[in-house]
């Protein structure tokens, strides 16, 4: 029961990944008018999107590649530079995320960074900057030593689950608080639970469940590559590919 | 640099629950009237105090207990009592906080269950009674065999962990839609940051650092208790004190 295998694992978790984006997508272009990048509302509605396909969908699939059995055996570094590139892209995306809400304040001369959401999304943000730069620095760049590899190897294991944690409760807290902002006027109400709300309440949940699987994945101790914990695997990168 | 002692942390950890619990009260009773228990807004603001208190200081204590170096030897049923009972105390406290909101609500004609926050706090709460039964009756209740004990404790590990991201997101989510509630006039907007924001903002930040620390806590190889995955530590409770 317990030794479900990884890639059907992947193909449902794709799936679910896929339906977020799906879900957030339709929310914006269904409810809140679409999408456009003038510094309108509708230019607003790529946050969420961006968010989660960066900070959620994409982070996930960085965070899974090692999990991946072809990069159980044979060289490493065309992996790390999956891992690293994927986890690029979220950035990437995450930072056009925060482009498109900044525009949005600053065009309706709304303040930024000061509820929670903000606080807490943007730290998300720059603990992932610290991370990336961090994990580059040491697991793709020659000369980082082997015992500090071996050092940071688990650090950088930590706070990849701790930043995904944290991507997800921004998500909740930004869906939430959209949700309060949006619908106050009369039977669209959020405590009336109009259909848009139970709709974006759903894709919360959607991204939270994807967030479980994904931490789920990631402590499962069948599916880590068979060195992980080794210091071998903490090699430096020309000895990994020898 | 890694080898911090657990006690000196415990400690540590210790005042900064207490920290989060002494934010929750005082921005209650400083800025949103106090306390009471008779349906009023004094009503609801034990919900905050207790949830804090329950879901992620004590929660976070229960998880804790194999990690004290004198649960490492001995007789293991005292700790079980333990972590199952700050278990249980926690879950009574989230209970109880759960009255505080829903009698507010029906005191005042609010529907209930209609927010994101509602429908993650709900789950959170609902997956931990799961967690505390199935914990109980495999872990305490003798009759439960040593496969199952060794096939349901991983699975115990893992929900412990993600219950508490659950309860420190649902914090994250409830302090944000109380801010967005409470301050909405004049200069006490949420957007020109008064005093009270800027003050249940670092509370919130204050409950993420706990749960991030309780969370690298439970990760941390050298803090487990040595037999932590061997079959030895799911052996039936009376093999266990022998």
């Amino acid at each position: 029961m317990l030794d479900l295998p990884f890639l059907p694992f992947c193909v449902l978790l794709g799936g679910l990944g896929f339906v977020c984006v799906a879900f957030a997508s339709a929310w914006c272009q269904h409810w809140r008018g679409g999408f456009a990048w003038d510094g309108s509302a509708q230019m607003f509605n790529w946050h969420p999107v961006l968010m989660v396909t960066g900070m959620v969908v994409l982070y996930g699939a960085a965070a899974l590649v090692y999990r991946l059995p072809p990069a159980w055996s044979g060289p490493k570094l065309p992996w790390k530079v999956l891992h690293g590139t994927l986890a690029l892209v979220a950035f990437g995306l995450a930072v056009l995320g925060l482009v498109a809400v900044f525009r949005f304040h600053n065009h309706n001369g709304t303040p930024n960074m000061y509820s929670l959401h903000s606080w807490l999304g943007l730290a998300t943000i720059l603990l992932f900057s610290c991370q990336w730069l961090a994990g580059f620095s040491a697991f793709l760049l020659p000369w980082a030593p082997t015992w500090l590899r071996a050092l940071y190897k688990p650090v950088h294991v930590f706070f990849g689950s701790t930043i995904l944690m944290l991507s997800v409760a921004s998500c909740m807290s930004g869906i939430n608080e959209k949700l309060f902002f949006s619908l106050k006027n009369g039977t669209m109400e959020y405590k009336r639970l109009p259909a848009e709300a139970v709709f974006a309440n759903t894709l919360g949940l959607l991204i939270l469940l994807f967030g479980v699987l994904v931490l789920g994945a990631l402590a499962r101790p069948s599916w880590k590559r068979p060195d992980a914990d080794s210091p071998d695997s903490c090699q430096p990168l020309l000895a990994a590919e020898r």
